[in-house]
C-alpha cells in the first residue's frame, strides 16, 4: 500500500474559522487546501443561489446550455412553453452526462448511451426493454431551482434554497429592468481559465485598490475615487469633486426612471447582494476604449448615452456592468482548489447588427485586456499564499472594505452550515 | 502544513458493500474514489487471474512482453527452452525497472543502472563489486503466477492464486483449440484510453443495449438479438426466428467438432468467465464491414469460413472473439481511477501475408471504430457519475443481465477479500 | 463527499525509519509518499542549509535571483552595499509573489498587486491607502538565512539554522578560495526536471557503480577506480596503481597550497559534506571531451591547468567540481514526490571572452551527456521503485558506501527531527 497518502496534520476547518481575524486576509488552507475546497463546493456553491448566466443564453424552445459547477453539471434549457427550467444533466439510468455541448438545440432529451428520452419538462417519456415492472415517473430528471431575476439566471442545488433571494428580486428588479435584458442577445463570450482558488478571484473582483497600476483600459471609463481612496493632502479635492458628480448624476438618473443610489447587503444576509449606478468618466457612456458607447443601437427605450454603470455584485459568484448600449456580466466557477474558469458574456440589443451597429473587437477590448491583467495578479496572489512564509495580511480600511465584506460573509456561511 | 488534505468524509467500503442494490448500477464512489481504485488494484487485480495477452506476443526464445498493473510492471518473456515465464519487472538491486519496452528481444536480462544480470529463468547470474559475503540465490527476479490457456496468457500477482482457473481452462481449451492460437501471428495491436474507471469499460462491454444506436460497424455482423430484447409484438418474430438459427448453427458447428453451447459462470466462481459460439449476420463469417473473412488464410484446419464467432469473456478484465479467420482480443488495464487503458490485438494465421491474405484496415475496420464509439459512451457515463446528482439507476432485466453479473463478481469478490 | 480520498493504510513513519535495514537502500514509501515527501519539505528542506546558486548569479547591486524550495519562493538579492541577502518572496499585504522571474534587476522590491513598496534590507517603504494606524515596521519582508561559502550561496528557511555550517565553512573555504569564485561569471545554466524523488538523483550522485556502462562521456576524464571498486585479481593492480597517483598528486597540490585531502563527514554531522581534490585521466586538466581546459582563461592565479578536479558535495542538495579553467555547480530542489529539478550553472573567469576564450558548447558537452544519462537512469529506478514488487536491496560495500552515508544521514536527520 505504499502511495496512500499520510495525511499528517488535518487542518481544523473550525479552529481556522473560529480564528479569522477580522480586517486581514484568510489563512492559506482557505485558498489552498483540497478539503476545505469540497467544503467551499458543497456549502457554498451547494447551498447558495449561483449566478449562472444571462436568459439569452437560451433565446428559442428547445435552446439550451450546460453549466459546471465543481463536478456537477447542470442543464439549462428553455421549454416548448417558453419556460427556463433547470435540471442535473444526468441520465437516470446509468448516469451518463445527457448534453455534452456547452450549449445546443433539442426537441427531447435524449440520452446518448441506452437512448432513454425525456420531455423539457424532464419527464421520461421513454425507455426500451426495461420491462412491465418500470416505472418512467420514478425516473424523472431531477430538477434544480432556478430564479430569473432581470434576466439573470441563478441556481441553486440545495433542496431549499435560500428564500431571501425574494428580497434579492425585489430591489434589484427595478435596478436592472430598463436595460431589458429579455431583448438582448448574447455578442461574445470568452472563458478563461485562472490558476487560483475561486476565492482570489472574486476578492481582485472586490477591490480597485490594483486598478491604477494594473487597468490602463479599464480606467479610461473608471473613475479612480470610485472604490474608496485614503483622503490625504493632494487627493482631498479630487475626492470631493468625484462625490459631487456621484450626488448629482444620481439625481438625474433617478428623475429619469433609474434607480440609482447603492444597495449594500455583501455581508448581512445570506443571498448577499450590492448595487450602484455610478458616473463613468470622460466621454461618460460606457465601458470603452474611449468610454463611448461601443453599440449605436441602445438598449430598451434609451435615447439617452451617456447613462453611467449599474453594477451589480452577488456572493459568492458573480458580477454585471449594466450600460446604456450593452452589458456585460461575469461568472465564476470553481474548479479545483487552485482553478477556476470565468466566463464573460457581452449582451446588445437583439436587433444591433454586427459591423454595423457595434464591433466584436470594439465591444470587447476593456474587459479582455482587464481579465487577461486580473488573471496574471491573482495567479502570482496563488503562488505567494503556497508558500509557508504566508500569513494574512492586513486589509485597506478604505480600498479593500468590500474584499473584507466578501470574507465576512464567506466565513459567516461556512460557519454556518460546517457541521 | 498548509496543503496537507483535509478528508472530511471516508467512504466505509463494508458500508458501500453491505448496501449494494442488485440489479442497480453501482454508487459514484466505485467509480470515482482513489481509495476504493487502490483496493481494485489490491484486490482484484492483485488476487485474480488477469489477461495479459496472446501467446503469439512472444513467439521466440528470448521474445518479452512488459504489461502495467496499475503500478506494477510485469514482464513476460519466452526462455531458452520455449516456456514462457513471468516476472516482476524489477532489479533486485536498487530497483530499477529492467526492461524499458513494451516489447523486445533479449539474450539475458541486465539491468540499465548497473548490470545486474539475469537468465530467463530468472536467476542472478552477475552482480559486481558485491564482496564475498553476496549470495546470489537471494537475489533472483521474483516469479509471477502465469497460466497460458488456449494461447491466451493469465497472470496472478497473488502468492496463492485462485485454483479454480482449473477448471476454465479444462472447459476452455476444448472450445479456442480448433482456432490454434500458437499458430497465430499478431497483425496489430493498439492501446486506447479511456478517462473513465476500469468498471465502467467492462460494464459496457457487458451489454449490447447501446449497439444499435452507437455501433452502425459492429452491427453489420452482429446480430441485434443477441444480448436479450425485452419480447413485444413487433420483434417477437425476429427474436424466435433467431433463437431457431442459433439452435441450428450449434448443431451444425457441435457436428463439425467445434463445441458451441452457452458456459456461464460470470458470477458464481472466483475465476469467473462466459464462452459462446454464436452465429454472424449476413455472410455470417467475421467482424468485417461485410461480414466477410477479413484474410483468406483461414486458421487451424478450418474449410468452411461461416463458423459465426466464439466469444470469451472473463473476469474481471478481458473479452476475445475467435473467428475462422482471426481473432480479436481485449485486455482492460487499469491506470487510475478516472483512467483506463484498453488493448486491442487482431491476430491472423502465421502464414498470411499481408496485401495478399489480409489488408490490415480491413481487418481492424469494425472494432477501431466500435473502440471509439465505446470510448466516449463511457466517458460520458463517468462525467455523469461524477455528479453529486448521480444515483443508481435500474438495469435492464433483459439487456443488462450480464452487466449485473458483472456488479455480483466484483462485489461479491470485493467483499470477500476487504479486511 | 465522493470523491473524498479513502486513506485506507497510513504508513507510520516512526516505524518506517526504525525498522530501516542499513546496507540496503530505502523501502519504497520514501521515494513515493507524498506524505513524507511533505515531512522532507518540512525537515529536511525546511530545517537544513540548502544550495541555492553560486554568487555569481547576483554580480551587482540590485540583482536578483528566485529559487523554489517546494512550495516556498525565496528572492535572493544584492543590496545597495554589495551584501547578497534573502527574503521571502512574498508580500506582506495580501501575499503576491513579489518577483516574478527567476532572474532580473529591481532598484526597490514593488509588489506588482498593489504596490508595496520595499527596499533591498526588506523595509516596507511605501503602501497606499491603509490609513494612519497602519505601521510599516510590523510589515517587512520575511528574512531568510544566508550564507556565503567560498561563493557558494547557502540559505536556512528555519529559524534556527544548525550551526555546525561555521564548521564546514572553516574547513572548506581554504579548497575553495584559490578557485576564486567572486571572480567568476555564469557562462551557463540549464534546468532539467527528472520524474523520480529527489533522493533517487541524490544516491545516483553518490556513487559511480553505473559510470561506466552509462557515462562514456563522463568517463573520459574520471578514474574509474576514484569510487571505490571491488578488489579482484584483474584490476588489483590499476587500483594500486590509481592509489599511488593520487598520493603523488595530493603531495604536488598541497605543495602549490591547494589543500587536496579527503574531508567526510557526510553521515556524521547535521550539515553532511565532503570533499576531495582528485586527478583526472589522460590530459588530468577538465571534465571535457578530451580533458583539457575548456576556457583558456584559468581561473585565479592558476597557471598550472592539470590541477585535477576538487569536488564538494553537501547534504542534502548540492554537489560541485571546481577545475583550473571552470567550476560546475548542481543544485537539487524537489518539486513533488515524484519530480525533482536539477539545476547546472557552468562558471568562468570573469574576463573569459566566449568564442575566443571558451566555447559554450565544449564548456558543457560533458555534464549535459551525463545528465541526461542520469535522469533516465533515476526515472527507471522511479518506476521499478512503484511496483509493489520492489524491496529494499543490498548496496556494494565498495562502490555505494556514500549512498549509504547520504541514506544514513537522511534517516537520522528524519528520526530526530520527526514528532
Ligand atoms: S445511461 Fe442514459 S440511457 Fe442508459
Ligand atoms: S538497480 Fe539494477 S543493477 Fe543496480
Ligand atoms: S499583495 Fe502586495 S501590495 Fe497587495
Ligand atoms: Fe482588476
Ligand atoms: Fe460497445
Ligand atoms: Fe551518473
Amino acid at each position: 500500500m505504499k502511495t496512500i497518502q499520510m495525511t499528517a496534520k488535518t487542518p481544523d476547518i473550525h479552529a481556522l474559522l473560529a480564528r479569522r481575524k477580522p480586517q486581514y486576509s484568510l489563512e492559506a488552507p482557505f485558498y489552498t487546501n483540497p478539503g476545505i475546497f469540497e467544503l467551499d463546493m458543497e456549502l457554498i456553491f451547494g447551498k447558495h443561489w449561483i449566478y449562472v448566466g444571462p436568459e439569452p443564453s437560451v433565446p428559442e424552445a428547445g435552446d439550451y446550455i450546460t453549466v459546471e459547477i465543481g463536478r456537477t453539471s447542470v442543464l439549462i434549457v428553455r421549454d416548448d412553453d417558453m419556460q427556463v427550467r433547470a435540471f442535473h444533466n444526468v441520465c437516470r439510468h446509468r448516469g451518463s452526462r445527457l448534453c455534452q455541448e456547452q450549449k445546443g438545440v433539442v426537441g427531447n432529451l435524449v440520452c446518448p448511451y441506452h437512448q432513454w428520452t425525456y420531455n423539457l419538462q424532464g419527464a421520461l417519456m421513454f425507455a426500451e426493454h426495461m420491462g412491465e415492472q418500470f416505472d418512467v415517473s420514478q425516473h424523472k430528471l431531477k430538477p434544480v431551482h432556478l430564479r430569473n431575476i432581470g434576466g439573470l439566471l441563478f441556481i441553486c442545488l440545495a433542496d431549499n434554497p435560500p428564500s431571501d433571494i425574494d428580497d434579492m428580486a425585489r430591489a434589484m428588479e427595478p435596478y436592472i429592468a430598463p436595460h431589458r435584458m429579455a431583448d438582448c442577445k448574447i455578442a461574445k463570450q470568452i472563458d478563461i481559465i485562472e490558476d487560483c482558488n475561486w476565492k482570489l478571484t472574486m476578492e481582485n473582483n472586490r477591490e480597485c485598490y490594483h486598478c491604477r497600476a494594473n487597468h490602463p483600459e479599464l480606467t479610461i471609463s473608471l473613475y479612480e475615487y470610485g472604490f474608496g481612496y485614503a483622503p490625504n493632502p493632494e487627493n482631498c479635492e479630487g475626492l470631493e469633486q468625484y462625490q459631487q458628480t456621484v450626488k448629482r448624476r444620481h439625481a438625474e438618473w433617478e428623475a429619469l426612471g433609474l434607480p440609482s443610489n447603492e444597495l449594500e447587503h455583501l455581508d448581512d444576509r445570506i443571498t448577499g447582494f450590492r448595487t450602484e449606478r455610478l458616473p463613468l468618466d470622460r466621454a461618460g457612456q460606457s465601458q470603452t476604449m474611449n468610454a463611448e458607447v461601443a453599440c449605436k443601437k441602445l438598449l430598451g427605450d434609451f435615447d439617452e448615452a451617456a447613462l453611467g454603470g449599474l453594477s451589480f455584485w452577488t456572493q459568492p459568484n458573480s458580477w454585471h456592468h449594466f450600460m446604456s448600449d450593452h452589458i456585460v456580466t461575469f461568472t465564476v466557477l470553481p474548479i479545483s482548489a487552485e482553478k477556476t474558469m470565468v466566463r464573460t458574456t457581452w449582451l446588445v440589443h437583439k436587433d444591433a447588427v454586427e459591423g454595423r451597429d457595434y464591433n466584436l473587437d470594439n465591444l470587447t477590448a476593456v474587459w479582455v485586456a482587464t481579465n487577461a491583467q486580473d488573471r496574471a495578479l491573482v495567479e502570482q496572489s496563488q503562488q505567494g499564499i503556497r508558500s509557508d512564509a504566508y500569513e494574512p495580511g492586513p486589509y485597506s480600511p478604505f480600498t479593500e472594505m468590500l474584499v473584507e465584506k466578501f470574507c465576512n460573509w464567506y466565513v459567516n456561511r461556512l460557519s454556518a452550515l460546517v457541521e
